[in-house]
């Protein structure tokens, strides 16, 4: 009998940080696609948009006027998904005498009130860029806004204010959800910490019970030590991007750094110098990898932010490693992109070409942006 | 101070079947869209398609011929994502000796084999049909094929042949990356049980642990017998409809039975009849919604398939409550749909309107479907 092959053969990785798994079917590559096609990415915007309400000048949705800002630019969101502003609403706790004569709505329907703060950053003023198309050394007042709004939230929540998780992401490209072309990005505060890095703070609380290590600081060393490195896209000095053994999205990708980093505010000059660097290059591989405007959500997970007079420990914080998600949805051209539907919403996340193959592609990615390109 | 409203304030509920949370920010559905517009659906579809790989009579990609099938139509899929023919790869297994060493690949990077068999169902022969558009006693062929699938499955797995789990789900729409307008669902039978099925049923075996008793069968209860019943969608003397408490997308449902039905098999002939009732009226309302073939992944989640020799407990068989879920994407229109993405992938998923708001809309639909309205 011959060998598995993970080239050919489906099989199902597991997540770690997650504690799911992720079906693997790389022989469904070959399948042809007669489904909807995505709009390829408008390359002719003008630098500065008049009817964008994120332009320096322009007046936004709710009547007030962005400032002529000539770098990166922070307001707040005039469509908060979440507000300080509310009366309180305590966690609903299952109350015992109802559900023993019958009435289940205390276990069944539980709910909690969320306070918090939405802001919306400009990263630049040019209407036409995205980070991919930025030099790295113009996306330092980009993390250096991420820092500022983490810090001074860190701050209040300190005093007592409901902060408590720093949630930063980038949505970019219409396919995900994003409704203006002007580079920004998003950050959503709340009071408790959401699903996801709640999840991935147990596992890796968990990991470090059971094994004295960091999950995230095992993966970095693993992956930049393997042989062939595989899955390893690039690195610097201080930081590895890798298409992780159990990404869900054809080219999702894994940036971290390799020394145990709770947040961004744990960043040294010249890692967050490195970290620039790798942000610019890797979104600029991402770009040429189609030759297109490559859509993708990104999200920054770092430590929870700490309550009033609560120590670390109680709250996560040193359990945190610092990490980017890039989950991009092409799979095979400008305008094929790959669905998580029927299967990956009702049984398992699904993917076709492993993650070794992705990262194959990205290693041989150019590092200059296709469109400055000379001919 | 004013209370806490439901309809106006941001809270997240609790998702006790997959021991989440969701983040529902009412006030946000005043925000103006100006993304991406999806295409409204075609309403000029022929009976028949020539170029159709899944009408009756017509060829199909890898060179099989369809029979020209005059009901519901069952064939393997052409391009399975698991197969049963590929070598043995049993789960990878931490090893102690080479995590004392300091070589971690065993803890995080696991993966098994998966194998399985694919199917695709073609509900009706006409090409430009729906389960919306069909009257309940066209669905009972298809509910029928349901039916024989699984229980052809699980005699093979009793068997020892390599099948736990039958995922039936149905990708409508091109926006659920469904590609051909056909009326078809499909089938993914895997050895293991994948992580949403998974989930749910570790969390209702410890919610029967705790409580005693199954967690969907006193879901179904609360909800319909709550004052007003402000979740309820539709109801027949057998099952129940409801936007759920903990729903994620805009019009998500949850369809179950309101006593303890383990499987497909386990149904009664007039359960089986009232089935087909109420997912063509469920379906005929979806598309009254918004006067559009609604789109929508859904998907049926029941007992797993016992094993060879083993008992039904070990194979968590009757923890299991039969029920159906639908996720539409649509949130304002035919062209205005929801995004699930930076917040919602990286934080924590998110709506907009509440379940109550979207069960209210969904009441207050036909049940004629508006392409065959006498105006
Ligand atoms: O099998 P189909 O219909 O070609 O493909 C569709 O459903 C599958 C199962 O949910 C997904 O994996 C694909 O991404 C989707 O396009
Ligand atoms: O806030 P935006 O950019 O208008 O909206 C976008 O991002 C949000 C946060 O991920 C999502 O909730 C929306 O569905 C999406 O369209």
């Amino acid at each position: 009998s011959t060998s598995f092959d993970f080239d050919n053969d489906s099989h199902r990785r597991f997540d770690p940080l997650r504690n799911t798994w992720v079906l693997c079917s790389p022989h469904r590559t070959n399948r042809p696609w007669q489904g909807q096609q995505e709009k390829p990415s408008t390359t002719t915007l003008p630098t500065y948009g008049s009817e964008c309400y994120l332009c320096p000048g322009n007046m936004r949705a709710q009547g007030d006027r962005n400032p002529v800002y000539d770098s990166t630019y922070v307001f707040e969101n005039d469509f908060a998904a979440v507000k300080v502003e509310q009366p309180d609403f305590p966690l609903t706790q299952p109350n015992q005498e109802d559900i023993e004569a019958g009435d289940k709505s205390s276990l069944l329907l539980r709910a909690e009130g969320v306070r918090g703060k939405c802001y919306v950053i400009c990263f630049n003023p040019a209407h036409n860029t995205t980070l991919a198309e930025l030099l790295a050394h113009a996306l330092l007042p980009v993390i250096s806004a991420w820092k500022s709004i983490y810090s001074s939230l860190a701050q209040r929540a300190a005093q007592g204010e409901p902060f408590r998780y720093v949630q930063i992401f980038e949505n970019k490209g219409d396919t995900m959800g994003c409704s203006n072309p002007h580079p920004h990005g998003q950050v959503w505060c709340t009071d408790s910490i959401p699903t996801e890095p709640s999840t991935e703070l147990t596992n890796m609380t968990a990991y470090k019970t059971q094994h004295g290590t960091c999950l995230l600081c095992d993966y970095a060393a693993l992956e930049s030590s393997a042989e062939g490195k595989p899955r390893v896209v690039l690195e610097n000095e201080d930081w590895i991007v890798v298409c992780e053994w159990w990404a869900t999205w054809p080219f999702q990708t894994l940036l971290l750094p390799k020394r145990h980093i709770p947040s961004l505010l744990d960043l040294t000059e010249e890692e967050t110098a490195s970290f620039a660097d790798i942000l610019s290059r890797l979104t600029c591989r991402y770009d040429n990898l189609f030759e297109t405007s490559f859509p993708y959500s990104m999200g920054i997970h770092q430590a929870p932010l700490k309550g009033k007079g609560t120590a670390c420990e109680e709250d996560g914080c040193d359990i945190a490693h610092l990490h980017v998600h890039f989950y991009p949805p092409l799979l095979r051209s400008a305008t094929v992109r790959k669905f998580l539907v029927g299967f990956e919403m009702m049984g398992e996340v699904q993917r076709d070409l492993t993650p070794e193959m992705a990262a194959a592609r990205l290693r041989a990615c150019d590092e200059v942006h296709y469109k400055n390109k000379v001919v």
